[in-house]
């Protein structure tokens, strides 16, 4: 059984204000959990139904367990952790920017696909959701493991950065048509605005996916998906796995 | 004010035994009934919170759309349509096909999808979740009237189509390698089940994505977004907007 303030507190850091004056973050189910484990971050306490799956959990009823969790279907175990600690971004490789991608499935998915692509670095504006939200860490599938996050104004982050700087745009040159380079910025904005002022003063070129239908846009992280193919096919960076 | 039997008639299409048994989807939104109001299906009846915005719409108050909303937050209109008659699959450009896609959200992306590179037909299998379930309708963000889906077992819709079949799959080769044909179909797998084995034996070859970092897959709306990127880049198909 766990005490009736600890799950009071657990439940807490499913608003984002809490989560922030605890530096501390809740992951639920045995994947996201396992792959959680396995990372550097570090742990502050575990739960599960069956305790003897993971070293040094503490026992939680069903019962216990749906009253805390934000999943539909808790799925065994839940562990706190703490954020990783802020550091400076380098461009050294591609780094992803967003500006303003208000939905947690949109986030957890391009956080999974910088995954897939070997982006290490993910930068978002102030206004984009947070990554620590329960649907985006859910959408991840894990990945938030191994992409590091940095929450900061675009103009600031970008200024100086020493690499150009591609903003995904409807009006953009057609991403086939020009070379890429080693090391970069894509930025991508939200369906609804777009690319805001000061992060379009910052950019280099736009590029575009090449429409062929009726469509008039495409969801973010499927533009994305897109891109960053192409960043990988013919920028640079790691070497295909 | 709409009649109550009316109402409970328009609640009723939110699930779809009795949407296949009259013919008829609701949509629902402004975008969405606007884009069909353009399209060639033919509408049965449409309900506006002010009729004078839509011609031929009986008022319908904000409290009654409420109670037959499927939307979360309803916006002024519904409207009453008539699914399109079957019509066989013609194999002269690229053809999508999907192997038990459950997920709504993701069937809305993949229509929407389509329409932006230009696919105009979309086969399921009868297991992939059906497109007139509302939330499929809102993700296709209107795409839903210029995308034509059949739904049929696969290995039957697809045996002697007469143009190479490719399955999306962890083990096939890289996308960027092979050149591909004029026409085809591209089959994509749900995340958790991939190609069943009924689907396996018709495909002329597998595709990958080229994967550079850990991430132990990509979302099926996102690896289709490359794929048919590539379709229409190295394929064939109509020409770029």
């Amino acid at each position: 059984m766990v005490a009736k303030s600890e799950l009071k507190f657990i439940r807490s850091l499913q608003q984002k204000k809490h989560r922030q004056r605890h530096g501390l973050f809740v992951a639920e189910g045995v994947k996201l959990v396992t792959e959680l484990l396995d990372s550097a971050l570090p742990l502050q306490a575990i739960y599960a139904t069956d305790a003897g799956l993971f070293p040094g959990a503490t026992t939680i009823s069903e019962r216990e367990l749906e009253a805390v969790s934000s999943l539909v279907q808790p799925n065994k175990v839940l562990g706190v952790f703490h954020m990783p600690q802020p550091e400076p971004l380098h461009f050294s490789d591609w780094v992803l920017a967003l500006d303003g991608v208000r939905d947690p499935g949109n986030l957890g998915t391009l956080i999974r696909l910088c995954d897939w692509f070997g982006i290490g670095q993910l930068l978002c504006s102030p206004d984009t959701v947070d990554a620590y939200n329960p649907k985006v860490l859910q959408a991840t599938m894990g990945s938030i493991a191994r992409v590091r996050l940095v929450y900061a104004p675009l103009p600031e982050a970008l200024q100086g950065c020493g690499v150009p700087v591609y903003g995904a745009s409807m009006e953009g040159g057609a991403v086939g048509a020009e070379t890429l380079p080693a090391a970069g910025v894509l930025v991508m904005g939200s369906e609804s605005h777009g690319l805001g002022p000061g992060v379009r003063d910052l950019l280099t070129a736009t590029v575009s996916i090449p429409a062929y239908g009726k469509a008039e846009s495409l969801n973010v992280a499927t533009a994305a998906a897109i891109l960053l193919y192409e960043v990988r096919r013919r920028g640079g960076g790691p070497t295909q796995r």
